[in-house]
C-alpha cells in the first residue's frame, strides 16, 4: 500500500498531547502558486498538466526543506480509500481526493509539509504545526516557497502578487489557519456569538473540514479571509492574536462552568466517557462528539493526562476510511460504527476511573437531613 | 410520618425478582362500589362524605381478608409529597391524591390491599399480585368484597349489577389489569400492531399510571374495557389469556433480537449501563428508559439475575416523591436529578461488568484480514 508510512502512527501535530494543544491543536498555512505559461489546472489540457506535474514532483522531492519525502505519488496511484485517509490527516483536500492522473501530491516525512500539485491552481503548498505556531508553519513554509521559486517560474504580477486560478487568493496566495477544540465556548452557548465577533475581524470560522462542513466535535478552524493588502507576516500575527483571545474567552468560559455549573459540567465528561466504555455501535459524528467532551474531560484533570494522546488519535482512527484500511478493504457504515465501538472500547479499557470529587460532592455522600445516619 | 412504614422497602409484589415477573411485572384489580343511601362522592356534601368515611373506615380496617393494616388515614392527613408517594407506588391513584378530608385510604400491611374510601365511588377495592396472578388477585378480592358486603349495603341492581357513579363501571365494577415489561417489541417496532390488536379484543393499552399516560420504560397496563356482559372470572381469564400471548410476543421479538440485531441489541443495554453508572443528572424519563432497558438486559444474562431486584427498587425510588421524601421536603428539579443520578451510580457501583460474548463477538478478537497477527 502506498501510504502504510502513514498508517503505522498518526502525524506527531495532530496528537501532540501537550498542554499547548489543549485548546488549539494545531496551525496550518498554505500557499497557492501557479506557473508562468501553464493554464491553470481547470483550465488546462490533461497532457498539459500531465507535463506539469512531471516537470514539479521532481524539483519538490529535491527541495532542502522537504528533508525526507514520505509519499510522493500521483493520484491515480491512490485508491479511493487511500485519498480519504489523507484526507482524514488534513494531509490533501477534499477536492484534491477526487483527482486523478495529472495532479499529484508530496508529503515529508514528518508530515509537516504536504504540497498538492494541480488542485485548483498549480501549486498548494501546506505546512502543518501542532498548537498555536503559526510562525513557524509560516517560516519552514517561507523557506519551501523561496526555493522553490528558484526553480519554477511563478505567475507574479507586480501590483496583484501572486496570481491564482481563484480571484479570492490573489496576492498572498496564502490561507493560515488554526484548530481550535472549543467545547465550554459551545457548552455555554457562546460560540456563535463568538464566531460572529471573529468574522467582524474579517476572518472565517470553519467546521473540521473547512469551508462548508459541519463543526462536528466542537472543533473549529479560524482562518484569514483575505490575501490582498496584507503581508504574510501581518497575517500571521492577527490569527495569532485572535486565537490567543480565544484561546482564554475558552479558558473563561470552562473557569465560568467549573464555578457556576459543576454538575452539568462532570455528567457531560462522565457521561461521554460512560458511553464511548460501553457502547457497541457508534456513529463516526457521534464518536467525535464524545471523544471532543472527554478530551475536554482531560484538559480539566477528572481523566489522567496520559488519555489524552489516546483520545487525539482515536479522533483521527475512527474515521471512516481509517477504520476500512486498518480492516479490509470494504465494510457497511453498520460494520464500521461497530469497529469503531469496539476499538474505542478496547483503548479506554484501561482507563482509570473518573476523579469528579475537585468539581462536586455527590449527595451519597452528604449528611441526609432526614435521618441520624 | 405517616407514610414511613411505605418507605422502608417496596411492596414485594412491585420488586419481586424471579423469572416470572420478568415480562409480566405485575396484576391488579380493583372494584368499584358505592352504598346505598349516599350520593355518589362527586355529587355528596363534605358532611356525608366525612359521615361515609367515619362509617366505612373501621369497618374496613377490622376486615379479616386485610389481615393486618399497615396504613388507614383520611387524604387531609397526608402532605403533597406523601400522596405522590402513594401513587408512585401506584396504591393510589392520581385523582385521590388531590382528595381532602372526606375520602380516606387503607392498605393492608404486605401492600397486597388498598382500598380509596370516596374516590370516584364510595369504595375503590385493589388487590395487588406480581407477576401474572389475576386469579390469585381475584381471590384475594373477592374474599374481602364479599366480607364487606355483609356490613354494607352495596347499591346493586338486579339487572345491571353494581351501580357505579360513571357508566363505564356499571356491572361487575371491575378493571382488572396487568403491567408489562415489553422492551423487545418496542426496539422491533412491533409496538403498535400489537396494541392495536390488543384493543380489537376489546381491552385496553395505558402507560405507566393509566389513563392517558405515556408508556415510559416500555411499560404497558392491559386491562378490560368493559363490565358489563361478562363475569369476573370470565374477564380474568380472558386478560389472562391475552397477556400470555403477550409475553409470547415479547419472547419471540427478544429472540428475533438477539438472532437478527444481537449487536443493537447489546448496544442499548450496554449503553443504558454505561450512562446510568457515569451520570451526574438523569430526568425521571431518561433514568427509567434507562433502568427498562438495563432491567431485559439482565433477562437476556447481560447482567447478573442479582441486578434486577435493584433495577426494580430503582424504579421505584428515583421517582420524585421517593426522592424528595428520602433527602428533604423540597428538592429542585435539577436537584433532584442530580440526587437521582447519585443515588443510581451508587446502587450499580458494584454490578459485574456486562457479559455479552454469547451475543456478539467484537472486531478487536476476530483476526485482522489485513495483518498477521
Amino acid at each position: 500500500m502506498k501510504i502504510n508510512i502513514l498508517l503505522q502512527s498518526s502525524a506527531q501535530w495532530l496528537t501532540f498531547g501537550s498542554e499547548e494543544t489543549s485548546i488549539a491543536i494545531s496551525s496550518r498555512i498554505r500557499l497557492a502558486r501557479n506557473i508562468q505559461g501553464y493554464a491553470f489546472p481547470t483550465w488546462a489540457k490533461k497532457i498539459e498538466r500531465l507535463e506539469l506535474v512531471e516537470k514539479i514532483k521532481p524539483l519538490i522531492e529535491k527541495s532542502r526543506a522537504m528533508t525526507e519525502v514520505s509519499l510522493s505519488e500521483t493520484m491515480d496511484c491512490f485508491t479511493q480509500l487511500e485519498k480519504q485517509i489523507l484526507v482524514e490527516q488534513h494531509l490533501i483536500s477534499r477536492e484534491h481526493a477526487a483527482k486523478s492522473a495529472g495532479s499529484a501530491v508530496v508529503i515529508n516525512k514528518d508530515r509537516t509539509v504536504s504540497i498538492m500539485v494541480n488542485e485548483e491552481d498549480h501549486l498548494r503548498i501546506q505546512s502543518f504545526q501542532p498548537a498555536l505556531r503559526l510562525h513557524e508553519a509560516w517560516k519552514l513554509i517561507d523557506e519551501l516557497d523561496t526555493e522553490l521559486e528558484e526553480k519554477l517560474p511563478y505567475a507574479f504580477h507586480d501590483k496583484l502578487g501572486y496570481l491564482t486560478a481563484c480571484p479570492t487568493n490573489v496576492g498572498t496566495g496564502m490561507r493560515a489557519s488554526v484548530m481550535l477544540h472549543l467545547p465550554g465556548l459551545v457548552l455555554s452557548e457562546q460560540i456563535n456569538q463568538v464566531i460572529q465577533a471573529v468574522s467582524k475581524l474579517g476572518l472565517a470560522v470553519r467546521g473540521l473540514y473547512g469551508e462548508g462542513t459541519e463543526a462536528l466535535g466542537n472543533l473549529f478552524q479560524i482562518s484569514n479571509q483575505t490575501t490582498l493588502g496584507e503581508s504574510e507576516t501581518d497575517i500571521v500575527e492577527r490569527i495569532t492574536k485572535v486565537t490567543q483571545q480565544l484561546i482564554t474567552h475558552e479558558q473563561n468560559a470552562r473557569a465560568m462552568l467549573i464555578e457556576k455549573k459543576p454538575r452539568m459540567l462532570v455528567d457531560q465528561v462522565c457521561r461521554a466517557f460512560g458511553i464511548l466504555s460501553s457502547s457497541f455501535s457508534l456513529s463516526s459524528k457521534e464518536a467525535l462528539n464524545l471523544l471532543s467532551i472527554l478530551r475536554m474531560g482531560v484538559d480539566l484533570g477528572i481523566f489522567p493526562y496520559n488519555l489524552r494522546t489516546i483520545v487525539d488519535e482515536l479522533m483521527i482512527t475512527t474515521q471512516p476510511a481509517h477504520l476500512q484500511i486498518c480492516w479490509k478493504s470494504k465494510l457497511t457504515t453498520e460494520e464500521r460504527d461497530a469497529l469503531r465501538a469496539d476499538l474505542i472500547r478496547k483503548k479506554l479499557s484501561g482507563a482509570k476511573k473518573p476523579d469528579t470529587k475537585k468539581f462536586i460532592k455527590p449527595y451519597t455522600e452528604e449528611k441526609n437531613p432526614n435521618t441520624n445516619e
